[in-house]
């Protein structure tokens, strides 16, 4: 036996108690005749005492430990003279009297403390080492006991959950598919899943009602800060529900998750925001709505002034900051640099002051009088004090730009709380999209998303006008998942194939059992897959999804760790009938 | 809204009440004037009625539909005249009033029923419809249960639910892997893992003390009936155990399912058999402990009495069955074919029977008289009544045939009952076997198991006789999972990939990683895998894990129902630097 305790468990209540710790040495400290070590597993911390003056044997052997040394010390728990009350263990110490080195240790590249000073690349080869800080422990178990909480959630309301496999067909919609050569059938590939989409809605059809699973999905897409090659799915589907039964069971979801991992009570019905006003107000269909600083409108009222840059725009408009009329040319300039970066690419940026006083000063004051900034602040509800931030432009562009800068201004006002959380759907997403490259249409969700049936009668007259029963559900302007009702009558199905450019041929080829599926009775079906690292990287307030993730991959797809991917033997290669080109 | 509520929940307590139902037709029954429908959904059957009389339309529409269509119906809950006392809404009917028919159905290729008319190919190719069927459906929902009832025991008990990798990296041993070739990466692969051993290892020198994972593995084998190329794996890891620690946790996870899943008290401390004395005993690692008939050596008795075919072999035992002496002539002769197939290659059986009254009659009595046959049964602890079966031969040979023969006479007399089960640990096994075709060692569970400590001196002397820290749990003859305490020393690792024939440069390559994780602070640690797929099958009582998976492969690795594997584009080919040989 190892241990009797853990080192996080020991109090005052277990004075005078033999025990046997097992841990890792955090510190040595050498005071005269006494050496303290900290020593440290998953649980916590706890203090073992070694003194020279009644063991010097025992004590020296323990001056000769190092960082991250696993040891194993039996010995008797004592009060400690100097109290630590900021941890459970701080008022005990053990007085040791047996100690064995289980295992020694070099000296690690970095330091096992939150703020280390490994950079990126060292720590992710030595994962192992970065991930006993406990800033990675936290996340990881937050993500335990979120994947849990989910469960339980779920389990409550009757959803089953039912694995779904791994080597499946390949599919050229959507993103790059990983592929699997297969050595039993000659020339054929298994590819993985980008999504279980087509099983759950089979199992929709197989009578299970209620379907869930926390699962891996694949996406051979070039990486950023929010995206892997592998990640996590907490994939959901319903039968016999239209969208406000899955709206409804998903927002109990959320606010089972809030209330359980954040202790946050989310009362509120969730907003329902239409994709069209999430993109007016907000210029964005994941709006972060922590705080206000809505868009408004203004090309009416702005243009045919005689200020040509704004007459020759299709779209002007800005957002109004509370109390900011204050704000230094120092820090306009720096938010014109901001807005004119690459990224956001606005032409620039006018600003409006709207001083305490009642006059107006601005960066277009050679074209617009008092009365004309007056109409404008009336039209943004902007009142004394304020600051009008206006972009300029093409419209969907200078809506973009418009949400760009809003997030910059409620970060820099500190509006952007994450001990906050502000969730809403977004639905009514149009069906489809215009890809003028290929000249036609590509779904916006995917292409078993079903239309409203008030606008089918649209899809042979004016397809981009169709709205979708389709939803996201948005956190502080986080997407964290999205969802549809599907179709599941087989000639809008074969309808919607041909609208998104397939031969009847390759909707055959590629879901002709889906087709097949529907003509034995399937029921009416919607579900939802919300990104399981995104959600618990919101709930950790970490940037990337890599903090998360217990072993990512870097933006090259590669873990430095284990070395992966790396080269495999002609023999393996030749076993599945291939060769490197 | 489709439903009110669903067809397993109205019972005579609902009398009276409006509601709205939604399911499949299961059957419909014309009675003069009335029309009766079952109603199908997940939760159970409610039955609908239509009268001609009081509805003429109505009940013409509902004689229209099909087995399988989907319909949404409202009416009044009343008492039934008939009553079905064996389902939960037997004591009431629906008097429809409105039925909307969401879809209809082509009549299924097979019969929805748990006797089915489909055979295997053709329920796979629908495997949609087949999942409709209460066996299978029975089958699922048992999984899902039982991973759930496992996650809650293993979190009850601080393991944290962490998830490894999926892209990983390719290992020659064990196993031939899945490769995934990496578009980012030219010439380079990734590879699916057989099991998260290296990754659950690191986790426990990154400090997370326990670690478990219901996770997906895969492995490119040929299949048999208890394999596919993707099955489940319930994986765990402990720091700081010994042996006995996880022999416990999970000797606890598996009474936890007993109680929890079968209802099924198990008390018993859990036997422990060694490696060596299942195989005398029982021919076999995996017995079947729901009964006895030990394995009995007669070789010393038996041989050198002018009988040459014993006097031929290397061993000579039996097993004794009780209250069989009467066997007729024509069962033995069946016992005999039965052990001379191919499969089980034994030479012949010899019997004796152990009659009531004394005497003995069997079919060597031309070379052993009275006294050494009653010998026999004294040594094989055989009653008057019993029949002794023995076989002989070459020792491994002869006891793996004696296992299948105790199999087949378990089952012949009844004793392996499916509502009853009998765990045990089968532990010490050996570390190493030779293999003679590469002549040198294979690992018996693999590279990473530690040696008992008592027998590390033999390494260099006699591997083979080196016994290791690996345990499997065998239930009811099925080998449910196994595991070991892992070596954490890096020296003891070298050499293990030493005696197992891995170059220097091999063993860098391929675990390099572990080896330096070792440096730094490795703690003793040890673990578990258990066949997810097996366990469930066992508790469904069904033979093939195929039973218990939504959507499995066949025998030839076919999904036949997407019909994958399949050709890929040339072009994803070439993206991915590869072509065809």
């Amino acid at each position: 036996m190892y241990r009797t305790n853990n080192c996080g468990e020991l109090n005052i209540n277990f004075v005078n108690k033999e025990v046997k710790l097992s841990g890792w040495v955090q510190k040595i400290r050498n005071l005269g005749g006494m050496t303290f070590i900290d020593l440290r597993d998953k649980y916590g911390i706890t203090q073992l005492v070694f003194d020279i003056e009644t063991n010097e044997n025992l004590c020296e052997k323990a001056r000769k430990l190092g960082r991250e040394y696993v040891i194993s010390v039996e010995g008797k728990v004592a009060e400690r003279s100097n109290k630590n009350k900021k941890i459970f263990t701080g008022e005990i110490e053990i007085i040791v009297n047996k100690l064995i080195i289980l295992n020694a240790s070099e000296t690690p590249p970095f330091t096992i403390e939150d703020k280390t000073d490994g950079g990126d690349e060292l720590r992710m080869k030595y994962r192992y080492l970065d991930l006993r800080r406990n800033v990675n422990q936290k996340n990881l178990i937050l993500r335990h006991k979120m994947a849990f909480e989910v469960r339980k959630y779920l389990n409550n309301l009757n959803f089953v959950d039912i694995e779904t496999p791994v080597l499946i067909k390949s599919t050229p919609e959507g993103a790059r598919d990983f592929v699997v050569p297969s050595r039993m059938n000659k020339g054929e590939f298994y590819a993985l899943p980008q999504s279980p989409q087509i099983f759950k809605q089979l199992l929709m059809i197989a009578g299970y009602d209620r379907y869930y699973q926390i699962v891996k999905c694949f996406r051979d897409e070039d990486l950023r800060a929010d995206r892997q090659l592998e990640f996590t799915q907490i994939d959901c589907e319903m039968s016999f529900v239209e969208q406000e039964d899955v709206l409804e069971a998903f927002e109990g979801m959320a606010k089972h998750l809030f209330k359980k991992i954040k202790n946050f009570d989310y009362k509120k019905k969730f907003l329902q925001l239409t994709y069209e006003d999430a993109i007016n107000f907000y210029g964005t269909d994941k709006p972060d709505l922590r705080f206000g600083m809505k868009i408004k409108n203004l090309t009416e009222i702005a243009k045919n002034k005689n200020f040509e840059v704004f007459n020759n725009s299709e779209f002007i408009a800005g957002i109004s900051v509370e109390k900011s009329a204050n704000y230094s040319r120092k820090n306009l300039d720096k938010l014109t640099k901001f807005v004119r970066k690459p990224q956001i690419g606005a032409k620039g940026l006018v600003y409006v002051k709207y001083n305490e006083d009642g006059s107006f000063k601005s960066s277009v004051d050679k074209f617009y009088d008092k009365k004309d900034l007056s109409n404008w602040a009336e039209n943004m509800n902007a009142k004394k004090g304020d600051l009008l931030l206006i972009l300029f432009g093409e419209k969907n562009h200078t809506l973009n730009a418009l949400s760009e800068l809003r997030l910059e201004m409620g970060e820099r006002m500190g509006l952007r709380d994450n001990n906050k959380f502000e969730p809403l759907w977004v639905v009514d997403f149009p069906l489809l999209e215009w890809k003028e490259e290929d000249k036609r249409y590509n779904a916006m969700h995917h292409p078993f998303t079903s239309p409203k049936k008030e606008d089918i009668h649209l899809l042979d007259t004016d397809a981009s006008k169709v709205r979708a029963n389709a939803y996201d559900l948005v956190i502080n302007g986080v997407e964290i998942g999205g969802g549809s009702i599907r179709i599941f009558d087989k000639n809008l199905q074969a309808k919607m194939f041909k609208l998104l450019g397939f031969t009847k041929e390759k909707a055959e080829n590629q879901f002709g059992f889906l087709m097949n599926a529907f003509k034995y009775g399937a029921p009416p079906h919607g579900g939802c897959a919300f990104g399981f690292d995104r959600w618990v990287a919101l709930f950790a307030d970490v940037k990337s999804i890599k903090d998360v993730i217990a072993f990512p991959k870097n933006n090259s797809g590669k873990d430095l760790m284990i070395n992966t991917p790396s080269e495999i033997e002609d023999e393996q290669l030749k076993e599945l009938f291939l060769q490197k080109i």
